[in-house]
């Protein structure tokens, strides 16, 4: 039987781009996001940093379930904003999950920093908590600069302001493959499947 | 004749609140907004620090105009968002000058951030420019911490929603004298009239 590992997400992208991950590292475990617990609780994001409320949500749902769960917390990481909105990437704009309001919002934010100081960073942090009482949390990450508008329609959340290091394209313009070979939450799944 | 000096801002708020501070210190200097100088082009705020635009501001205003010029640039930095809105405070929710949606904007990012992570300071650069080449910057600081609804009418930008260490109430339900004797931007033009 395959075994079972509960992703602490409702997010169908984020469960997708794990599927791919794990079926390019060759890892055979069926994933099943919380959607499958209708009545798992919210598990209120109360840390400090991504490590922190990936492994709030992994354990929330590993002890909810009684399975092996894996939680990530994720952001885009601004130099002149201070690192923000980091571990606020998701609600930047105040409500939760609207990706194009988030993304213009930061576009507003950052329209006066001149094209050298807009580096930023994706960090992403995977956190595995399973019943037997295994908890730990690794860290990926993929540096970049930001655009002043919008290009591409793959990707979520910021990608289509993210030009990765070494490269011409942003993150949303990119392959679904090739972004997983060099973004932040696939490295961060390919240490946490490595220790697994 | 009373020596004149201008101030680098079209905020009447601000404008007034130094006519206050330097009639409290005893000092008779004629204050003009650039609201005076129409053709005054657009100061860039392009500096990373409040130091840095507040001189800028400063410089500008001076070279222009002929006369010794003060610019400022203040604004709140927000211990959970990484010293964010900082230098940004004035544009947070994206277009330049809207209060109350900046402030509904911070307090929706930082709704989850338990009350004694809600620390939080006022932050004022003031920076002196003359003709004769003399130039300086100094700041205060204003500390205190962050609460979840508005309270109070006087004060303007994120003085409804902060309380000042020491204090029981925010500073918008302060009396103008009482906040000028504590604030960052009493304290900096205090120290800035002092080196004059």
């Amino acid at each position: 039987m395959t075994p079972k590992l509960v992703i602490a997400s409702r997010n169908e992208h984020k469960i997708q781009e794990m599927r791919r991950i794990l079926e390019q590292a060759g890892i055979h475990v069926e994933l099943v996001g919380t959607a499958e617990f209708p009545d798992l609780p919210d598990v209120e994001e109360t840390g400090s940093t991504f490590a922190a409320n990936a492994m709030l949500k992994a354990r929330a749902v590993s002890e909810f379930t009684g399975l092996a769960a894996v939680g990530d917390d994720s952001g885009l990481c601004v130099d002149a904003l201070n690192g923000m909105p980091g571990i606020l990437s998701a609600r930047w704009s105040g409500s939760h999950g609207n990706d194009s309001a988030n993304l213009e919002l930061l576009l507003a934010q950052i329209s006066q920093v001149p094209a050298d100081r807009r580096n930023a960073s994706f960090v992403c942090a995977a956190a595995y908590a399973s019943p037997d009482g295994t908890e730990f949390v690794v860290e990926g990450e993929m540096n970049g600069s930001l655009i002043t508008a919008p290009l591409g329609d793959n990707g979520f959340g910021y990608d289509p302001i993210f030009i990765p290091t070494g490269h011409q394209i942003t993150s949303a313009q990119m392959s679904s493959e090739e972004k997983d070979a060099i973004s932040h939450r696939g490295k961060a799944l390919a240490a946490l499947f490595a220790l697994l």
